[in-house]
């Protein structure tokens, strides 16, 4: 069999930053600077962007940042939040209202007391994934994340203003953001991309075998095996054995 | 002796409210809308605003308010801080900077779990005191309050854009901003408006009997004296009593 592209191992571009904020097609770049002012204030300097409706770089954002300039400055651009999150070890998207899907969902609070996976005081490489202002994050995007986080607000009036959702989140994660990335590769969580590149290469040797008898059925049974190993927080290293059996089992 | 004014006992109006949010002349109108709707998110609704800079009402407050539109169109406007915090029997002012005042300050989530005083899971009638986006709260109206809170941020960036800081305290208030207002007048702390017309009471028969005697130290021994009252957090019961003991040490 041909070694094909998705054998190869992906590119990993592991930043220095510990904890990202990602902002997913932000509409105003008044909140874009207000999210980077308040990143400022609780020591977090990572900031990515998803397709900007208003293009970037943006004046408005600039206006807004104040101390924070510097963050809008280095900010990194994305088109898709795949993109964006392909370095990340673990994802939590927000949201303020209740989904049916499959995904675990807490509060900040429970997240950051007892969900994000802190292991010998060391944190995975994290992004905080946050939507549009006038419709969120679509469920595709939502299923990229590990799990979803919600600020609990009334529920007359659930709509936080973005850059009070990002202040928020900064303020709670200041607690943690402090803390050293994890280092010991072995033991460290897969890196998104890792995990995407795992999935592609597993569903195209499926596909190419006819496993997907009932086209309908397809992305509901990709869905599936997705929520199966997303589950279950792989490394790094089991991802490689995964991969390795994949290849071993398609060998002819 | 002539009764005076100050013997008259205050008019206490007992808001329905158990948490009123306090803007000390902001400047922008945006800010003030902001507030408001973080405070719609957060379940309060007692907006009071003190001599806000571009006057009242204000469209770039109603533009910024979302759902939180009702609260901008009911909050009250005071003319001083004073006026503003009468009704109150708690009240907590915000600062980013250290002062060299004696005043206990706290961060927020000490404040909330150790320092406000809940008696049988009733809340006083609490205040929190935002200053000036520019400048803040001047030390006189910071003496005002019975502590200092500060949200802890990066000493290098330090500046909350005011619509966040209020966002994050209605946050985290929102984990009580549910409790009913202490019922008991008996046990309950006294009133902003109670303290204040006893210490014009005791200030005025003091200054009547040359207590000060050198000019120049009055300011500071009227400091100290309400220091020590403002300490021990008295009840209104406490208050009559005080002013009782005033009474009757002045008869001839």
């Amino acid at each position: 069999m041909v070694r094909k592209d998705t054998d190869a191992p992906p590119t990993i571009h592991h930043s220095p930053f510990t904890i990202s904020i990602v902002l997913v097609a932000p509409q105003m770049g008044e909140n874009i600077g207000a999210a980077a002012r308040a990143m400022a204030n609780f020591g977090l300097s990572d900031l990515r962007i998803v397709a900007p409706r208003d293009g970037w770089p943006n004046p408005a954002a600039d206006a807004m940042a104040a101390h924070g300039l510097p963050i809008v400055q280095n900010a990194q651009l994305f088109p898709t939040v795949e993109a964006a999150i392909a370095d990340r070890q673990h994802v939590a998207a927000t949201s303020a209202r209740p989904r049916d899907m499959i995904k675990p969902a807490f509060s900040v609070k429970e997240w950051l007391n007892n969900q994000l996976p802190i292991t010998n005081h060391q944190l995975p490489a994290t992004a905080i994934l946050f939507g549009r202002e006038n419709s969120g994050l679509t469920n595709d995007e939502l299923a990229l994340a590990d799990c979803i986080l919600h600020i609990p607000v009334q529920e007359a009036h659930p709509s936080i203003n973005l850059g009070h959702a990002v202040a928020i989140m900064c303020y709670e994660l200041s607690a943690i953001s402090g803390l050293p990335s994890a280092s010991n590769p072995q033991e460290t969580l897969a890196t998104k991309a890792e995990i995407q590149h795992f999935f592609t290469h597993l569903e195209t040797e499926l596909e190419q075998r006819n496993f997907f008898l009932v086209k309908d059925k397809k992305q509901k049974m990709l869905q599936n095996i997705r929520a199966i190993f997303s589950r279950s927080q792989l490394t790094g290293q089991e991802i490689r054995t995964l991969r390795g059996i994949i290849t071993t089992l398609t060998k002819r």
